[in-house]
């Protein structure tokens, strides 16, 4: 199982510029990144990330340099068969958003064992993410690509049934909170079992008793 | 296993005004209870809604009325045992939002097998909302006590910890997803699999690409 993990190095997390500055959020980013690759090296895998500039030398997987956008990138990477070549059937490809601030390897685990359910692996497996986005997908068909604008989740479905693929969908909440937004800094705060919980804490980020959901505030 | 569903039948869903007027947010909210009661069936329960006033007699399961806010009602019953009496360690208590319109049996059974996991059965199982919410829980000590005001789920965390009660948690989607924003909307039609996205777009209601995540509007 090869897996990717995109990561935007320039300017990230711009929605969270409510609460974060611009060096602060490029930090966050880091952290964000850094707990999802934990995480799946928890799960027995192996990321590589495609990172849109350098890095340092500090990050704990491989790193790619590749300055296209997402879905250049990962249709790059479906045609070569994936990072280290190979056709998808034998080794599929994994894609995983790298601010999924909620991931652990039980999730992840849940991800790939879901499509591989009853002994047949589906062609594709998708993590929905909230508000039509897709945050993780295991491919295993070369007749799928992606197309990560607008309602992702929705063409994702669309282009693997006009490809005739299986598809099946994991029910995680943890997969399925990419963090974007302050709100979901709440679900990091309450949730979180990597690093980015500490990280919020230590700048004065608290969740905060609102009239409807929860949401932040920074003391 | 009782499964008790509270149902707020006086002005329910104020924060889906946006999208919907009075009369369509009593018509929906009965719909998303409908979806929520029919999951249940499905999933081998047989649930008891606690309705704050009359529902009519359309409702497929029993039906209580009692106008006792959620805290009180919920904590009444956990002191009676249940609605059917009993102590909860041989007879647990669940509890389910009435509002869980991406409901389906497979989620509802994961909350239950994930408080049986390991051949013990644990005190508490809770299903994380959005926003610090709690959607779900099944109860089999008569220690735990409910507050879902403000963060309920920190709190319940809490008055677990206090009890000595183990803990576990669901990591589902679908019954993290309460309906109460027009936000929310999007995940009903992007993954419901009762009557409520049907519902939806007969009304006009659309998902629509946003900047960052889907929104809805109105046709």
């Amino acid at each position: 199982m090869r897996v990717a993990v995109p990561f935007d190095a320039v300017d990230p997390k711009t929605r969270l510029s409510p609460v974060l500055d611009p060096a602060e959020r490029a930090a966050f980013a880091r952290v964000l990144l850094d707990d999802v690759l934990g995480a799946l090296t928890r799960a027995g895998l192996r990321p590589t990330v495609f990172a849109t500039a350098a890095l340092g030398d500090e990050v704990a997987a491989d790193v790619v340099v590749d300055d296209r956008s997402l879905d250049p990138l990962v249709n790059g990477l479906l045609a070569d068969g994936g990072p280290d070549g190979g056709p998808l059937r034998d080794d599929p490809l994994a894609v995983v958003m790298a601010d999924l601030g909620l991931a652990t390897p039980a999730a992840i685990e849940r991800l790939f064992d879901a499509t591989a359910a009853d002994g047949r692996d589906a062609d594709l497996g998708l993590a929905p993410g909230r508000g039509g986005g897709t945050n993780a997908l295991v491919v295993r068909d070369g007749d799928f690509s992606v197309d990560f604008h607008g309602v992702s989740l929705r063409d994702h479905r669309e282009i693997a049934e006009g490809a005739g693929l299986d598809v099946v969908e994991v029910d995680s909440m943890r997969l399925s909170t990419d963090v974007d937004e302050p709100a979901d800094l709440v679900e990091v705060l309450l949730h979180g079992e990597g690093h980015a919980p500490e990280w919020l804490r230590d700048r004065g980020i608290r969740v905060a008793v609102a009239d409807g959901r929860a949401t932040v505030v920074r003391e």
